[in-house]
């Protein structure tokens, strides 16, 4: 039995899957192997126009909507059914990798190329995505196209935003031929995203496979912690009201709540800026950050709970003023389980080391699960890095995704050879 | 019996005292009660014309060194005896306060004053001292008269100093016409020197008078602390090297280093930064300065040698990179014991509350105390508050000072009435 052919009897070309990537990679390549093609950019028209291409080449029917995201479409028997899709980006970050959306979208044409080399034909239609605006390096909101199609806000608030010079996403779509006429939205079967996993975990853990359950939650936190400016030398420890060295204790709260909630807290204070920040004064005032991410909606409210109780006693230990403020929420977005299920199964039967996973980062799949049924795969990405020009994937990590992609894909459209 | 008066059998006159420092606060005054009387300036210049004038008034023998130290000599019965020294300085901070140094010439000028009124005759010589530059805001190195007469560096380091501007202390001597032609330094007696303390100690102890014992030693260190940048979200607790998780807990060490060496311990970490500063990115790097202070050399060692103990071990576990520079090293200067004592003595007599202190900031006693015999008064000031414009200090408590100033003279001066 050959382990790469035992589901729907079929396998993708890894080779070719890998060529794609080498090839759009061309298009705005950065001098260290990386990927400069900014949303809507010259660079950003000429990669969509060369993946539009290969989309036809595979007999692909192409529509274009109104914020510029591109649909594929593979008749199934029934097309009277929703399409089950899969799909992703291929603008990039000002110094991205060759990996971080193209994967997506080149495995979800190495899946078409692969059906029709097959001739297999499902019950439900496919269909292949390129979301418009990922990355949200040139125009907030980030991961745009998605968020229209989701209704997470409107086309208008998509079409207005601008860049730093002045730029409209309605220009600028118009400009490399991508102001499409589709109205945004429609019914979905199935939504499948392809990923490198930006994090360590898999690498670590020697896993090809991330069958991704969800996305974290998020509570980020603006704290000021108010103590007494004092000076170093002549001021004794037991009056002095030192911000930082209640901040301290407040930084190890948010570590251990975190910790005490495995394996999905996150928790991390990214920034910390202490004044008057000089070498002999006692700080008096210390400004922070928090984020705590958790998958379940109910474990991050605790986590807030204790969050406020801990800071607050610490504070009052310290004799010193605390103002903890919710700079923002998003609510933990679980994936479709039925859909999850098949990205395990058919990595059990391809023999495949998987694990379950959770994403921490934002994805499309992220607006499309808060509607639709939603799944994605994660592949191992080398030391964690992404969003960097040295980001860096292994062929047979991302054939072994495509694969999987591929029979989830099948799994849910149904097969009818 | 007058509490006032049962030492030596005088007493100064503190309205009169309190007049001279209003006076003089008159010369920079700025808007919000401070003063601007920047070393060397014109201002400075008239603020030394004023109390040299009152110094001849007072029948004193004006001398000014090469590095523009004033010197004030009122005759003993045996002037070969060396000197019995008091005084401090007039420059001030850009924003500084009405005391800061004032109070200790003043305190000095007042009990010549009362003595010539007195009759009274001293066995040894007296000495009122203004010396140059203490505060250093417009010249380096700071306490300049005091280090040039102790040998702590040359005249010409200290006439070779500019200011931004690229003016030299040798020529701003000349312009305010207190470029001396004395040699610097020569014998001493003893030194006292009366000051504000500059700390909240005194008044949160409700002492009027503080018998300082000693300067702190410092050691001041520089430490980076290196963990990995990683994305707050895709990257488990588990797997993370928290820059800033380490440096919380090596803060921590700082404080209980400190607090386990009490009275005269005293730790601080004034500048904390952290790299790269994102609210969600686990931080990679973190730059943190240490201060630790002792009034005893041995213990101050041993600080250091726990410090840098427990902050490998902390790092090892952690399993963050660690480099901890030693930036400065200043050894405690005790003062004279048998001074000191003399300044204890007449706060008894006197009946007012006092305590030993030790003093965290620099004072030209400072390095008096390195080659001479030396003691300083300390008198509360509002809330600990100085280099400051509302800097303000008691009438009652300034003229305890000095009246403590007079006895601890006069003891070791000897009378002769």
């Amino acid at each position: 039995m050959n382990m790469l052919d035992t589901t729907h009897g079929i396998a993708i070309n890894g080779q070719r899957l890998w060529q794609s990537l080498m090839d759009l990679a061309k298009i705005g390549a950065t001098p260290k192997g990386g990927n400069a093609r900014l949303a809507l950019t010259a660079l950003d028209g000429q990669g969509r126009d060369l993946v539009v291409g290969w989309m036809k080449d595979a007999g692909l029917d192409i529509r274009v909507d109104q914020v510029g995201n591109i649909f594929g479409r593979r008749a199934g028997r029934n097309n009277a059914l929703p399409p089950v899709m899969t799909g992703s980006h291929i603008d990039t970050q000002p110094t991205g990798g060759k990996f971080d959306g193209c994967y997506g979208v080149m495995a979800g044409l190495e899946v078409m190329r692969t059906l029709n080399e097959r001739g297999v034909q499902t019950e439900a239609p496919l269909e292949l995505i390129i979301w418009t605006n990922e990355e949200g390096s040139r125009f907030l909101p980030v991961m745009m196209g998605s968020g229209v199609f989701t209704g997470r806000f409107t086309l208008d608030t998509a079409l207005d935003a601008r860049d730093s010079e002045g730029k409209s996403v309605r220009d600028e779509l118009k400009a490399i031929g991508y102001a499409g006429t589709e109205p945004v939205g429609g019914p979905v079967g199935a939504y499948f995203e392809a990923h490198i996993e930006q994090g360590p975990v898999l690498e670590a853990e020697h896993k090809t496979i991330g069958a991704v359950t969800g996305s974290l939650g998020v509570r980020w936190y603006d704290v000021t912690v108010t103590g007494m400016e004092m000076h170093a030398g002549p001021t004794p420890m037991s009056v002095r009201k030192d911000a930082l060295v209640a901040a301290c204790e407040l930084v190890q709260v948010v570590i251990r709540i975190a910790n005490d909630n495995l394996p999905h807290g996150r928790g991390t204070v990214g920034v910390l800026n202490v004044h008057p920040s000089s070498r002999n004064v006692v700080p008096g005032r210390v400004d922070f950050t928090v984020d705590l991410r958790h998958i379940d909606a109910e474990t991050l409210d605790a986590m807030d709970q204790r969050l406020r109780e801990s800071f607050a006693a610490i504070a009052q230990r310290h004799r010193v003023g605390l103002d903890l403020r919710l700079a923002q929420y998003n609510k933990p977005t679980p994936f479709a389980p039925e859909l999850v299920d098949m990205v395990r199964q058919s990595a059990v039967r391809r023999g495949l080391p998987a694990m379950d996973i959770v994403t921490g980062a934002g994805h499309d799949a992220v607006h499309m699960a808060m509607v639709h049924p939603t799944a994605m795969i994660f592949v191992p990405c080398k030391d964690g890095v992404s969003h960097n020009e040295i980001e860096d994937a292994q062929p047979e990590h991302l054939e072994a995704g495509c694969n999987v992609l591929l029979d989830a894909m099948l799994t849910r459209a149904g097969t009818a050879r």
